[in-house]
């Protein structure tokens, strides 16, 4: 496909500039360059309406963000060289953090590859692809990822609603080798039975690994609550660190099947327990046994996840956290999470500590975590923070 | 001095109910209650216009907080009891987190405690007052920490300028013993000759302390700026990870001779060197001489102390970060400090993207730390929130 140029409204430029790289369609000099003329997934060369360098960039024409800026560099279009040093340059950061192979490799826009997600699980690789753009060179990609890191396999996991708004189908895709869907990921010298094949996201939660590990830094004490467990990465931990009895909640049989599984292989059996249930209505059951613990660890989906969800959520987190709160011993650890992006830190910080006043209780915050570094934050796209995981001590009002 | 009462205006309580704990002089109703009867100092029991309970405080005519709330408990009124109670929630925190017994002790409002701070230097306790209200009990207090802690020494480190503002005067006063003015202090393995007695603020920043010993988890590489070094608390930690040639900038001789002492004592000479000057003119002077570093760490006095320096202070941490990224090798670690409470997080962060943009850079925010846990966050007190550490890998521009 040629690239053709794409050229911006007058004074549309500046987000841009800035450091940004999403055009939305109404940004678009339309008289000029209307997009109707560009195919999906279309290269772009961007310039604004005075005829200002921008970038080489991919669009597509049915999509709200209708171009997103790849390569700022003129002489650097779209390309398996910029591919290549785009996987070289992320490889280099993991690398360099990481003692085992189990990491995000390519984190979209703040690797300079919108549209992209590699997460890496030794030997096998699972891709994302979320943009037409991206869709249009998968082949070039996969081949890069294949020259860089000689992969025993690779699994497409295109099995996300956020390719609707690019117009692409969704499934699931073994591009490389035959993996089985069981593997062995190493966190924290503990050991994990991960499904990259079915599992939630590519099968495991890399973007909390850095605050998991973190978790010794505060200590867990004896009794431990693990919200919304999935298969067990928290709680495990937490019964690694020391705690004697952990209780992980989730409403998926599977996933507890799997913490049992996991806690069996890390000799952590005796220490964990399952218990199914929706959060909310195990909280409450807890709370009638007058259940205490010394750490509650809080880590729901995403209670936002679109803007108009926004009070709904902002309820949601406040009735979570007010119940984990309520559940700690007095100078008790509350672990608290949100990975939706629309729940911004200042917001998510409020409301646990509307949480707090309603029960009663005085909250220090010792420590605000957000996803990991093979995560890194875009200082200049908002969207690429997502995650704020905060470290409460709770203690009686003061 | 017996305890006034203290009524608010109309809708004056909201931010108080939220668990923020200053009242401003217009937020009372002065028909009912007049600032002009009550002392500095004078212990209040705080009521809403409809007389809702809000908490014991304590008042000061003379400054714009004109009173703090200290205890919400209607039982609970200002008494050593209190205090006792206070302190031993604070070294409870302390004690679970830190091996050592160096640490900020009592963190003003965020340890229930508005006026105070304490820093614990081992057996020497260095403590401040900033409100009238702490002074009038300035004998209970102390009597309060020698109870829990049996130090040897106290020093009184009232050489601070907002003491001013609560009509306070300035000054230095061993209160027990007869201490030295200097002490070993030690973290992360490393020893530090450190003066309470006369040192900047209390003589460490312990602040930085957790984001020094995050230092690990990124390495540092082999040569390392430091900028704004004080006595070495970041260079010699970056020496002792692994960096061969450190160099401290300073602009008081007497740190950068402090540095040369405390290399030595912890054999790490060979590694560190200082350079006096102003840090602006060093870093043009590093540019000038093509130097190069792996990692560059930024951690500059406030450079906004007050809200009308907001302008000339954003520019001021524009072009610090931008020499500062400007010296460092393609994929280097810049890890950026600001103390201003000013400054917010975000506008931090949109700083040194700019400074980014202007140097050909792209960044990729790694972490987002904060003043360590031993200065707690109240997350009803955004005051409480003033230190910003962000560590960026930064890479040729995208």
């Amino acid at each position: 496909m040629k690239t053709q140029p794409l050229i911006l409204s007058k004074d549309q430029e500046r987000r841009l500039i800035a450091g940004h790289c999403w055009i939305y369609s109404n940004e678009v000099n339309t008289k000029v360059t209307p997009l109707k003329d560009l195919q999906p997934g279309q290269p772009v060369a961007i310039r604004s309406d005075h005829d200002r360098w921008i970038g080489h960039g991919y669009a597509n024409p049915h999509s709200l963000i209708c171009a997103r800026v790849v390569s700022r560099d003129p002489t650097q279009p779209l390309s398996p060289t910029l591919w290549l040093k785009r996987i070289h340059d992320a490889l280099a950061l993991r690398e360099r953090l990481y003692a085992r192979p189990f990491y995000r490799l390519i984190f979209g826009e703040s690797d300079g590859m919108p549209g992209l997600v590699v997460d890496r699980y030794g030997d096998l690789l699972a891709v994302q692809i979320t943009t037409a753009g991206m869709e249009r060179v998968q082949g070039e990609i996969l081949a890069a990822l294949e020259q860089v890191l000689r992969p025993k396999a690779i699994v497409l996991r295109n099995d996300t609603s956020v390719r609707e708004m690019e117009g692409l189908t969704q499934g699931v895709e073994v591009i490389l080798g035959s993996p089985e869907d069981r593997l062995t990921l190493v966190e924290n010298d503990l050991e994990f039975l991960v499904s990259p094949l079915t599992g939630q996201k590519t099968g495991w939660f890399f973007d909390q690994a850095e605050n998991r590990t973190r978790l010794a830094r505060y200590g867990v004490g004896r009794r431990v609550l693990d919200v919304c467990s999935y298969i067990g990465a928290w709680g495990l931990r937490a019964a690694a660190l020391g705690a004697e009895q952990v209780v992980c909640v989730d409403s998926s049989l599977p996933a507890l099947e799997r913490v049992a599984d996991n806690a069996a292989r890390n000799r952590l059996a005796e220490r964990v327990q399952g218990r199914h249930g929706d959060a909310f209505d195990v909280l409450r059951a807890l709370r009638e046994e007058d259940a205490r613990f010394d750490t509650v660890l809080l880590d729901p989906p995403a209670f936002i996840k679109r803007r108009k969800d926004e009070k709904d959520g902002i309820a949601a987190y406040l009735r979570l956290n007010r119940l984990g709160m309520e559940l700690l011993e007095p100078g008790g650890l509350l672990v608290t999470s949100s990975c939706s992006f629309h729940m911004g830190r200042d917001v998510f910080v409020r409301t646990v500590q509307q949480a707090a006043r309603r029960a009663g209780r005085t909250l220090q915050l010792l420590e605000t975590g957000q996803q990991g570094p093979d995560h890194p934050v875009h200082p200049a796209i908002p969207e690429t923070a997502y995650l704020k995981t905060l470290f409460f001590r709770v203690l009686p009002e003061f």
